[in-house]
């Protein structure tokens, strides 16, 4: 018998028989070749090969397959937009039973990608104990903790001891989100300790909870923003988290899995945002659908250049006099940009992964000015020799330089103070993007430009 | 009784009154009492509470604990450069054995952050059987799958029964880095089958292993990147997952904890790139520190746009004649730049994602083209009628409107080539930073303005 573990080259070899073999027994139609090819595949693997599908065909393997098997394919794509395209093309009585079999959180986010009407008319059709969980997570608000918990976990009461406990994990195992956390209730059914299944094994069956559960259990309230969960998760290591309302009734648990989908998005947006597309775009978006996500930016970028254009417009009289100063407009706007957004980056990583203090932000700003300045000072002598080697003119090098020294200096500080100033007043400092800072560098750099150009003027020739 | 867990407020607040009285047991030199205070928090806290203090009390604090419990701190810290500073200041002895209790694949992490010397100089002084473990890791290359997995998993055979293996279980569950998943070897020691702890509970105790085993173990090769091991365990939702050479032997397994460290390494990376910084900064770094990290892109920029400016240099007659074109440079050349980034950002994140194949990649340039030319006409539109009311230039309008849709139109196309590009030559495609991009499309911008303004020359007042 071979082993039938495999490495990376040989599952990719073995992914693609598999694909084939699955599109000969669509073709035959063969329901029973095509069911024992498919399930034999990682549910991930499934998911990816179904997307590959035309509609038609899509709509065929529904007919193969039972509600949970779909629903299985359905948990494991990343992207609940995709989801909700493909349970809006099954018959709505299918894709209610399949909505039923995904867990509840899940299901949630999928509903949440739809409009009321279609909401309530699945609701409406779907097996009613599936349809009143959904009911309980559907009006916890959007990247909440209560929005990405889900209700399966296996709890335990404080009083019970380890045998009726293992016995109770062993029953409820096969539903359960994890069964690697038992928490355990008090008999107002508060929350108050969590005992890790580890512990459990090592116990001896006669203990009772309360003696070997931990009590200094870390909760999150049911409101609180994923974002900052999946900080908690990686800083403390958890492979769960508990969700309670403010009296500490245990709701929901959230898993490490779903953490990691957060994790991937919100690297995602603030991604995204750093280059200025006001929503992360998906492979398959249309043009039109990029466009939409993209021209807003644009066009107010646009006006803010427009601002800058007749900036440089005042000093058109000097531009007339001493027409190669226009040569290094591009130069030193471009400059402002790089060291600002350079700047930005840095602050807005750190601002988001909460590695500054109060102390911290101030030190960040001093550290800034003094990066700003020397940055400024030996980018500023490099260009001032170089123009000189080619230009022989002391002067206009002098100009550049000093615009150099003096704009990467403005710019790198204006890059970090942007976002601290923004998280200050409770805004997401990652929304201040790259081409925002760069087009506010380049209003400064080209007032400090020409500024020092107009006092220069006697010197130019 | 009061229920003990807390939200995030009640968090905070306990929080800062164990900080008070761990600052006051230090000043008294209080030791029963600092441990009392200290030991009851999360490691994770303890790190933080650690860090913020000043070497002196760092160096009095290691001689109230024992190397595991300082390991224990260590292992909770993120930045790997970090912990290598602080145990660069401890007693080299104490040291050695602080390093001896970590796990292996940690204490790796933090050697190979140092110079060959005090590696070796470590390793004599170590405990024997610790030191062979190390050296063991120490030679896989970083960022791949041997450098980040860990030798404490637990293997069973597959001849063994659930009992046995649940017996054994309960032995090594204290040391093993997870008991989630227990691994199935056959006579020759090759990884044959996975075996969850939750199949394990619920089967009957005379089962034999190769019953209840998956056979289907997804394993990864020893040498395999850490990114698209993340991207593996984030798409199959694993919590762990083994690593074998190429034989099939077990070497160690990767868990869900540290995967999650390389999520936000690589996001960070990537992010830092984007914004043309060549390494991630840390929020303590010195500003030297960060003048070397970001310096070399401000030289190399620095050059580029002095290409961009000598390529202004050549119109220098259409300039003296038309002095009110050097206007719009910064306009059109930041427009430039706003669209590759916005491309670039996209094609980046969708290439790390492994969404595209061979036909999404073709798809994409297909996307971005049409993507640009629809923003390069709306903004072009947009801009002539500014112009012209601003102006009452019509032909100055008609000029800067064609030159905004050409550039957006070309900029945005070479945003997603140049990483398409890499990726072909196996480049990482987050290396081309958006400053790059920007500082590319400055030129492209300009030569279409310039050549464009050339023409529309008789037009222009």
């Amino acid at each position: 018998m071979e082993t039938n573990h495999r490495y990376d080259k040989d599952y990719e070899e073995q992914y693609e028989q598999h694909w084939e073999k699955l599109q000969q027994t669509l073709e035959l139609d063969n329901i029973e070749g095509f069911r024992n090819e498919f399930l034999d595949m990682h549910p991930y693997d499934q998911a990816m090969f179904f997307i590959e599908q035309e509609k038609s065909v899509r709509l065929q393997i529904y007919t193969y397959l039972s509600p949970e098997e779909v629903a299985d394919i359905m948990e494991s794509m990343d992207e609940e937009e995709q989801v909700r395209d493909l349970i809006s093309e099954m018959d709505p009585r299918f894709a209610s039973m399949v909505l039923a079999e995904m867990s509840a959180d899940n299901a949630v986010d999928i509903l949440n990608e739809m409009d009321k009407d279609h909401i309530a008319s699945f609701l409406t059709i779907m097996d009613p104990s599936a349809a009143d969980e959904i009911k309980q997570l559907l009006h916890y608000e959007e990247k909440t903790a209560g929005s990405i918990m889900t209700t399966e976990y296996i709890a335990t009461y404080k009083t019970n001891t380890a045998k009726q406990t293992m016995q109770q994990l062993k029953e409820q195992a096969p539903d359960a989100e994890t069964i690697y956390y038992l928490y355990v209730l008090d008999e107002d059914k508060r929350l108050v300790g969590v005992l890790s299944l580890r512990d459990l094994i090592v116990a001896q069956e006669d203990t009772r909870i309360e003696a070997i559960m931990m009590e200094k259990v870390v909760a999150v309230s049911v409101g609180k923003d994923q974002e900052e969960i999946a900080q908690m998760m990686r800083d403390y290591d958890f492979l769960a988290l508990p969700v309670v309302d403010f009296q500490d009734h245990l709701l929901g648990i959230i898993t490490v899995d779903d953490i990691m989908d957060v994790m991937e998005e919100e690297a995602s947006d603030d991604y995204s945002k750093l280059a200025g597309v006001t929503d992360v775009e998906r492979p398959n978006d249309s043009a039109l659908i990029s466009v939409k996500k993209r021209l807003p930016w644009l066009v107010i970028l646009l006006f803010l250049g427009m601002f800058t254009a007749s900036l440089i417009g005042r000093f058109e009289e000097t531009l007339n006099q001493v027409a190669v100063l226009a040569i290094f407009i591009p130069l030193i706007a471009g400059m402002a940009g790089n060291s600002g957004t350079q700047a930005l980056a840095v602050a807005v990583r750190g601002l988001a992964s909460g590695d500054y203090g109060k102390q911290g932000k101030m030190k960040l700003v001093l550290r800034e000015a003094s990066t700003g300045l020397i940055n400024g000072i030996i980018c500023g002598i490099v260009i001032m020799l170089v123009i000189y080697v080619w230009k022989h003119d002391f002067y206009l090098g002098l100009l550049v330089g000093i615009s150099i020294a003096a704009t990467l200096f403005v710019a790198t500080l204006a890059g970090a103070l942007v976002p601290i100033f923004m998280d200050r007043i409770k805004i997401d400092p990652a929304v201040a993007s790259g081409p925002f800072i760069t087009t506010i560098n380049d209003i400064i750099s080209i007032l400090i430009y020409f500024s020092l150009a107009t006092f220069f003027m006697r010197f130019l020739t």
